[in-house]
């Protein structure tokens, strides 16, 4: 059976191994909308970081950005296109509105629910071992980027007796034409939810959530972060990651690349770095979410991989000025390495564990840092920046419904660390783009502060 | 004095020193047009390797293949447009029909021309010392891209003591017109020859013109090759700076970086890496050659330099086949990045010096991969091939006026070697490339064939 629809090959079905049991995707109704730190009334920060993360997220810690960035992405309504068109994408779950019977989850759902991956350690306590207890996987989140990362472990772990069959998803509940979405999800098996246009801070979002499941997730339970953002922090600049590890105390991955989510739920060929902080827990998660379309490398510098999935925002600021200025193809190709150089050298200077060179070569790297250069919003909007004269509050309200861009911002938090450390000189990039957004700086200096990058000297 | 046009900023006049000497460019007639090895009857091997590369070269062993590409690069008209429209491409050249005033290089000019870079050892020993006497510098090849260095080495000598203020450039003669071309450059100050459609093979050229200089170059004259491309070697694969260097006998090191030769002669910013084998001469040619536009990195790994050159091709099919299948923005990512990961595994298979990852991230690697990989006429092609159902030989008749490709003819050498070492298996995109283009493989096998790349094994 062909289980990915077109785009699988053969090679998966010889795969298959262990039992046949028809894989359940139980969709559970998020009973408190407003009481886990989703509340519209939350105040944001001055510059809320990751406000509308570009991939939105999965299997860790995130539910409501998710659904609610659909349109207000670059690729906009094409990728809910994507996900609602076809028809298999939910064609093999057999959904179940409760999911009691299989699942302790079920109750503590109700006061938050839990960590993706999560391991339920008073049955399984080896992460690796394939013993009688199946690992359970819980998905929160059910945006774009959630349902196309539900498609893929649904499908997985029919493949893995490691995985229990049931993967559960948690989805902020709205009502779509009168109907509950759990309800659409289960009886239509599409996701037909994706609404443009909310400001819920990511960050906001992401403390409340952790709060709310803090000392209900079992100790030996391993969460991945899928959120491409950063927070705020003491130093300026604080990972999802490390809120989420602090918060909830169980160990997090991270997994970072170049993912559009509907390409992702097509089933296109791409690639995906996981970055964990230990190897067999990044290792499982390859297992669970590996497929012959979707290739993992797994590497242990995790705040390298999530580190570039902020960074690269800023540089993708840098090449839309490119854009927009008419440099040609030499001089974008030039700020894109020397963006790259920028990120390898900040993450040197903020990451206190091992950062290798190599990650960088990685997908969370070289090929997202590609893909967002060339056609990512932050991009998008620099571009129109450089020709139009507006600010970047304008141009974000006009055309991104007043959704904060992450490069800008990133770049505020970035230039607040490197300030304090006497380092600006050494991030002419970085700090152009701090500058052009936010101080007024002519956007026609870029190039000129790239002359004597330190990188030539 | 602003010498390089709107794009250069006032901070190039402050770097000038020493003598307000007018610089001079010698342009020497070749006398001996059909005398060294660029005779169209030179029979090509069965796959020339680098006969048509995109960048032209200067410095260093070769005119005719400069002049005789524009028009054949993907960016067609346009570089020839860029640099014959602007007027001030020659304005600062005050040019001498013959140069035997100044030069002894006119004398050796008939019996074959000098290496770019040229130090006359018995004036000048040490070549980073500025002593009395000058270092000479000589262009041989006066295409696109030598034009577009002849304008920054122009400029660059007025300002340096340690260089002499006459620049020659070896042009290969050609009536335009019913006018010597040496002669419309030394009066109208423009190079207004690029003739479109040859197909002379460059290894040809290359051993024609060392076998033509060897033995008549002083021992101390320094070379640097700006050619892309590989020729044929007894291990399937041979590197253009190692003929010269063998033939010739002098030490030669590389330029490679994201340059398309129409922006350089813009003026516009870009990046560039030299590689060389001893530092003090890599750092004398970033000397000779950095402007405030033109900025260049100095890397000890020469070998790897120019392999980046070359391998991006194979790189940038897999790009295009990508394109014509219509993968998608993840897609070709994933092929660009796991392209740049075999071009690192078989750099350090082929060269016997040290190979380091950094070189990589330098300009020469990912800048120039990307630049090709969206821009060049590798990819076009190779689209074109994925969407038509023609032969690659079809195609560069229609699309490259019968012109060899450099991707798929290195895929060639590449080939050869992989499976002379059994290695075919860790080549997966370099092998599926090869066998697409020349073993009727469908193209549509292309992705399968990466879904068990090594890299996520």
């Amino acid at each position: 059976m062909n289980i990915q629809g077109k785009s699988t090959t053969g090679r998966e079905n010889s795969m298959r191994k262990g039992r046949e049991v028809e894989h359940e995707c139980v969709i559970q109704e998020q009973q408190r909308a407003n009481g886990i730190g989703c509340d519209e009334k939350a105040v944001p920060t001055p510059h809320p970081p990751g406000s509308e993360g570009d991939t939105g997220i999965t299997m860790t810690a995130k539910s409501r950005r998710a659904i609610y960035c659909y349109g207000e992405k670059q690729v906009g309504p094409e990728v809910g296109k994507e996900i609602k068109n076809r028809t298999d994408m939910f064609r093999h779950l057999q959904i179940s509105p409760t999911g009691e019977s299989e699942w302790a989850w079920a109750e503590q759902a109700e006061t938050g629910g839990l960590m993706a991956g999560e391991v339920q350690a008073r049955l399984q306590r080896s992460c690796l071992a394939t013993a009688a207890s199946p690992l359970k996987v819980c998905i929160v989140g059910s945006g774009n980027w959630g349902s196309a990362v539900a498609k893929i472990i649904g499908n997985n772990v029919k493949k893995l007796e490691k995985f229990a069959s049931v993967v559960k998803m948690w989805v902020f509940e709205e009502t779509v034409n009168g109907r509950k979405l759990t309800d659409i999800i289960n009886n239509d098996h599409e996701n037909v939810k994706y609404l443009p246009g909310h400001k819920l801070p990511e960050n906001a979002f992401i403390h409340g959530i952790c709060d709310e499941i803090s000392g209900k997730v079992p100790k030996g339970a391993l969460g991945i972060s899928l959120i491409k953002g950063i927070d705020e922090g003491p130093e300026g600049l604080k990972l999802i990651s490390d809120i989420i590890r602090e918060k909830v105390g169980i160990d997090i991955s991270v997994l970072m690349g170049a993912n559009a989510a509907n390409e992702v739920a097509a089933g296109k060929f791409c690639e995906t770095t996981i970055g964990c902080k230990v190897m067999e827990n990044g290792l499982l998660f390859k297992e669970l979410l590996q497929t012959p379309n979707f290739r993992i490398t797994v590497v242990d510098d995790a705040d390298t991989v999530e580190l570039c999935g902020a960074l690269k925002n800023i540089v993708a600021v840098g090449a839309g000025f490119c854009d927009g200025l008419r440099c040609g193809d030499n001089t974008k190709a030039a700020v894109i390495r020397l963006g790259l150089m920028e990120m390898i050298a900040f993450t040197r200077i903020f990451c206190k564990g091992q950062v290798s060179t190599a990650t960088f070569l990685e997908s969370c790297g070289v090929a997202d840092l590609i893909t967002t250069c060339y056609g990512g919003r932050n991009r998008k909007v620099a571009e129109a920046f450089a020709g139009a004269g507006r600010t970047i509050e304008e141009l974000e309200r006009e055309m991104l419904n007043g959704q904060k861009l992450q490069g800008p911002q990133t770049s505020v938090e970035v230039y607040r660390i490197l300030k304090q450390k006497e380092l600006l000189d050494k991030f002419p990039l970085f700090t152009a783009v701090y500058q052009i957004c936010y101080e007024g700086r002519p956007v026609q200096e870029m190039l000129p502060c790239l002359q004597s990058h330190p990188e030539h000297i």
